[in-house]
Formats: structure tokens, sequence, C-alpha cells
């Protein structure tokens, strides 16, 4: 990834507002790649003691979305769709990664894993983004 | 709906701490359906001046996660799928209506649609619970 | 639906060979809107003596294709999402209706509902379509 | 995977009319895993010179399916979410694999990955199984 759109991609992150509140730390970025993380807190758990579904999508939503805008265009989620396979609990954070699977012309698909401290997976899924002619 | 499952479901959302910060207000609950509505602010909007889709999943899957809740056992989400029609904007308020498409002994599915002030559609997914042996 | 539309869909699915050994019937056709219909046959039950969950998704997926066709545009599936709700059995056909819930320039969406003889719904789901410049 | 369920698998497969007709063939099964291929014939092409959508997911439902059985229960499709990534053209085989996500006791997660004779990925999807008590 070039320098150039490396650093358009994190200003454009760093000056989100929804972004910084929801306390997200972006780990890695490369082109059709993105990671991030935020830190559990009291306020985002459910009765149960994890965290809550809402707060497990935003984060793959906002990574996918970061990994979509690599090449260069902004992405609008067209779906997501996300599989629930372990409670979010007893971590300190909740990582997400986002790979392309498919970058196409108008429409690209990408996969997201969230994962725990201990590197357990808690939930797979799949954006599909419709690519904009505005460039990021 | 009985009285009594109404007022537990009713006192089990207001004391989750997340559904407050959310602010979630329920607007009608019944036996395999719940509406609600979250005021849009400031905070939610994305760089393009619409709530984030992150939000509105959460939004969808409180108000599917009550609904589920309605036939007396607590409901634990396994998968979420949601399409964003419309963008959220111009609007007070983002009102979503879950209604049960198959209540199962172990799995059950709900249709999910977010609304806006004028009763644009913006999102429609559906959610897909494991029905837990506790009792709400 | 204006009748040029309407006999180059007919036209269209008529020739398709596929549609026809798989024994596809046209119920209903108009603007945003398809409804069809296959017999059961032994071939396509499984071994629990209901229809493969294969053959309800293909019955979708043609119902919807010609639908988001009946625009003027060719059509071309880039995400489908089923939920199986009740085993296809006793009935002599199972039917599927496809409705727009989103016509985009580009990206449209369909939900599906198929059913059985006695109108029982045993399958819903989304179908999410690129919209082609080829005209049908 | 122990040689007595492995054989079952294999006949249960053998035994089903459904997949004999759909021309399955089974390359590999372990304990959460199967991968398969079909030949493409002129009868599954849509007008474009491309396998039918539906095909291509028939051969992952089924693949899937038959993963979903390796550990011994028979297993029921809740939902299929399926992507399509490239048209299937050119190619004698299509080929699917599918391996577990998550075997839970109750609700089960499988990806798919289908592909084509130079390996290229045509589909990615996931498949949601509701596990039985009965016995394989």
């Amino acid at each position: 990834m070039n320098k150039e759109m490396y650093d358009k991609t994190v200003r454009f992150v760093s000056e989100n507002k929804y972004m910084r509140d929801f306390g997200l730390e972006i780990l890695d970025i490369d082109t059709g790649y993105a990671k991030g993380r935020a830190a559990v807190t009291d306020g985002i758990l459910n009765p149960y003691g994890s965290v809550h579904g809402g707060v497990l999508y935003a984060l793959a939503d906002l990574v996918s979305g970061i990994a979509a805008c690599t090449y260069g265009n902004f992405a609008s989620t067209v779906n997501g769709n996300v599989n629930y396979l372990k409670p979010a609990m007893n971590t300190d954070y909740i990582y997400c990664e986002a790979s392309v699977v498919r970058n196409g012309r108008k429409v690209s698909v990408y996969d997201i894993k969230i994962t725990d401290d201990s590197d357990s997976v808690l939930e797979t899924g799949t954006f599909i983004f419709y690519m904009m002619d505005s460039k990021v």
C-alpha cells in the first residue's frame, strides 16, 4: 500500500467522531485489509456479562468499511451478515480483521473475523459494499 | 400477550444499561413482536451525515432480541443479516419493528424493518436466535 | 407492467433450458414481482422425504432473478440468503413469490417466500442483484 | 476420522438418489470437513454460458451438509448464505470445500468455497445447521 493512500485512510479514521467515541484503534491497514480493536467496558456488556452483539457488529462494520476504502474509493455497505460463535467474555479487547474476498468494480466482498485476547474466534461474517465513484 | 410476561419484558429492558445508554425506547411489545426507536444524535452520524450502519444494526439486534424473548425464554443471536436500502438522514428518530417468522423449539427467525420519521424503509434484515432453556 | 416487457420476460423464461428442465412454471409477473412453482417429484426428495434445500433455493434464485429483470435490464446475483423454516413434505408443488424491496440503479434487493399447497411458509430469504447495463 | 464413521458417511451419500442424479463425487471427508465436485454439463448453464447460481448453491448445500454429519449426528440446514464472486465458465468441474467454523451442541456453522478447474474462487458462503438427535 502506498504511503499517500495509507496516510489518507489513517486521517479519515482519526477525523471520524463516531469511531473515536467507539474507541476504535487501527492496528494495521493494507490494500484490501484492515485490523482494529476496541476496549471492552462495562457499558457494552449485556446482562450475561458478554459484549452486546450490536457492538461486535459495529466493530466489524467499521473495520471492513476501512478495508473497503483502501483501494482509493469510498464504499457504502449493501449487506452485512454475521455469525455469533462464542460470547465475548473475560477479554480486555475485541479485535477485528477484515480481508478482501472480491474487489469488484462496483461490488466488493469482505470477510471479517472477530477474536478476543486469547485469539479465540467470537464472530465471523461477510460484508458487501457498493463501490462509490468518490475518492477517499 | 399476558400482563405478567409484558411486565417482565419491560423490566428486563429498563434494567439494561446498554439499552438505556443507547437511548432505546420501546413503543410496542406483543408475543413474537417488538417495536422500538432511538433518537438520532450528532455522535452517531458518519461523515456523509447519515447514521452509522453499526448503530442501525444494533437497534435491530436489540429490538429483535426483545421480540424473541416474548415467548418466555431468553434467546441468543446465532446470525444477523441486514440490507442497507437507504441512508438514515434528516430524521429525528430511527424506528425498528421485529416480527416472528418462525418460533421454533430451539431455533427462531425474526424479520426486522428499520424506518425513519416519514416511514421510509431504511434497512431490512433477518435475525436467527437459539432459544435458551433459561426463563425471562 | 407493459405488454412488451411482459412478453420479453415470458420468452426469456421459455427459452431457458435449465428452467424448463427444472419444471419452472411462471404463475404471475409484474414490475418488481414474479411468482412461480415447480412440481415435487421423487428425484428431488432427501432421505427424510422432504425436498432438498438446494432445490428450494434454486426455485427462489430463478423466480427472484426473473423479478429482478422486470424493469428491463438483466440482473446478476451478488448474494443469496435463505432461512429454512419447515420441511417441504406432502405437497404436490413448491411455490415461490419474489417481491422488490429496493430497486436501485446498480444494486437491487428482493425478498422471497416459498410456500406449499396449503400456503404454509417453508422458506424466506433475500437476494441481492447487481443490475447490468444490458437490456432484456 | 474413524473408519466406521467414514464408511457410514460414504454409504449415506452413495444411497442418496438426488446426490447421484446431481453427479456429486465426494473427493475427501474428514471430521468437520468435506470436499466434492460435480461435472459441468450444458443442461446447467444459463443463457450467459455460466453455471446457474442454484446449481452452485445446491453443490454447497450438499457438501456442507455432508461435512456437518461427520460428527455422527444428522444436521438440518437453518440458513444458507452465499456470495457470487465470479461466473462459473470454461471449467469442466465445479468443486466445493466445506469446513467447520463452529461445532455446537445444537447449532453448527460451516464455511464453503466453490472453485473451478484453475482453482479460482467462484463463490463463498456460510451454512448454519441445527444438529439433530438422530445418529448417522
